[in-house]
């Protein structure tokens, strides 16, 4: 993906080059951390590539794409603390490397120097790029809450399930790119149409995330293969599963997800088993396919040259051929 | 204060209306919650004022009051949750009645719908608002990291000091100010010297309540008097009473200011003495004296009408009228 490297190094750069030696030291050095960690930086390059996609220079949606990957950081900064992860990226998260209480601040800080960066831009063009910003920030904070609800209940239902990734992940990835289409001044049916490409792919990835955390290659998946079985997670495929279940596959998937087992291995092998047999398996990959779909089918709608519409296709499929 | 009832009693009455009953509960009643404790509601008080000031019908500037609000109490969830303070307008503070990550996510939350408050102005006040909003609210930031830096300082100087109550506190007056001036469309002129003129009150009012923390009335003061002193605080009083003390009087704060005292009734007046015969007291009175002097000083400047001047005037000798 050409393309794609190409909008990374215009992300890398800019943050290679970000300098935030500011003072007071302890606010603003755990932010350069952060940011200096890397990652994929998706977001930002899809609110370039949605600019470039709508024939705009796609360094004019560099602030708002800044902006995006600043929130993302501000997200995962705070969400860390309440997880209580050591690790990001595998170096010690803000929280562990210094405080939680500067973690806390340090976060706040991020937040609002997201909004900052929308400062580039005319009356207008700031206006619609902050409403969106906000909408989608506060759905993000509702994703994560539901997420932190769903660990105490037994009766999340699929709907709801699909509705939290939908807020905590997908809106940002359509917001991303509904981004590049706002600073591009293309017309509100295409930035509608490039949010609900984004938006989809979003819930895709998820879902593929989902997959493959019970079935991707330990290899190249990244994260420890199994992490959400032996956490209890009330994934998709666990969710499914429960729904498809017998009555004595119900017990025993009941039983594995009411305590934490010493045996990992056994418990995981277990499980994976019983995503099979119930087809959990199946009914994940068909949702993932589903999502994935619908996401292609609105970039057939929306009004832009050819090539465009391709660079996009590419990127999808890019996005989604991570596999087992 | 006839005018200032009338302003707290629009803020008061936004409020009481306000309904949060959102999905997820846990995000939105602790919303809900702090926003219900009241308080004097001072900072969109001045919002009010300020545009009723620049001849503007004071309930447009509801918003942008409710957004300073709205900020003001975000900063003291997650300030409490920094303090680890139990009581908060003598209830529970968020953290405590649910529990830190529902701070954490709630007080994120709450910046967030600050913003979202100035969505109902037209673009060119829109940015004209978010943009003072994210300096001030980065300020009030750096602010609070100084305010915990200094706690493991010994080196603070006065000015260090002033800063950070400048940025902590002062900032924030100034820009509820001049929003309101924003909004009432007055010249920059007015809005700068507004701002001044709330900042240089703000630093007055946070060097008294530093004053009255020591040589305040029990009866009227609403906190516990001394408690400066207690938790050993470097607040002006004591940066002054190093400044001008002999080596005893040093040797003997210093003593004081190294430890948690058991006897915290002879600690507070051995210290509250030694703030006398240093004469930080009257270094003390002098100063809130001279940034009072300077708030009314930038007033006279100001391009409105009579009546209006007196208006600023009364709240400034009205918000500061607080007496030993």
């Amino acid at each position: 993906m050409h393309a794609i490297a190409h909008y990374q190094q215009i992300i890398q750069e800019y943050f290679t080059n970000l300098s935030l030696e500011k003072e007071p030291v302890n606010l603003y050095s755990p932010i350069q951390y952060i940011l200096s960690l890397g990652g994929k930086r998706m977001r930002p390059v899809l609110t370039l590539m949605a600019a470039d996609v709508f024939n705009a220079d796609c360094k004019e949606a560099l602030p708002a794409a800044i902006a995006v990957e600043m929130f993302h950081n501000f997200s995962l900064v705070h969400d860390d603390i309440m997880d209580d992860a050591p690790l990001r990226r595998g170096n010690e998260t803000v929280h562990e490397k210094w405080d939680v209480n500067t973690a806390i601040l340090s976060g706040d800080a991020m937040l609002i120097l997201a909004y900052q960066y929308f400062e580039d831009y005319e009356p207008e063009t700031f206006r619609a790029l902050a409403k969106l910003f906000s909408k989608t920030a506060l759905e993000v904070c509702e994703g994560q809450q539901w997420d932190v609800d769903f660990e105490e209940r037994n009766d999340v239902t699929i709907p709801e399930y699909l509705k939290m990734i939908e807020y905590k992940t997908a809106v940002l990835v359509g917001a991303a790119m509904k981004m590049g289409g706002i600073v591009a001044k293309t017309t509100e049916e295409n930035c509608d149409l490039i949010y609900n490409f984004g938006l989809n792919l979003g819930i895709a990835f998820q879902l593929q995330d989902d997959y493959l955390d019970a079935f991707g290659d330990p290899e190249t998946f990244g994260k420890q293969v199994g992490g959400d079985i032996i956490e209890n997670k009330k994934t998709y495929l666990y969710l499914k599963a429960l729904q498809q279940c017998d009555d004595n596959q119900k017990a025993s998937l009941l039983q594995w997800f009411t305590s934490y087992a010493e045996d990992t291995t056994t418990k995981v092998a277990d499980v994976k088993q019983l995503f099979q047999t119930t087809g959990a398996d199946v009914a994940t990959k068909e949702a993932i396919e589903a999502y994935t779909q619908k996401a292609f089918a609105t970039l057939e709608q929306l009004d832009i040259a050819a090539d465009k519409k391709q660079m996009l296709e590419q990127f999808g499929q890019y996005l989604m051929q991570r596999t087992v």
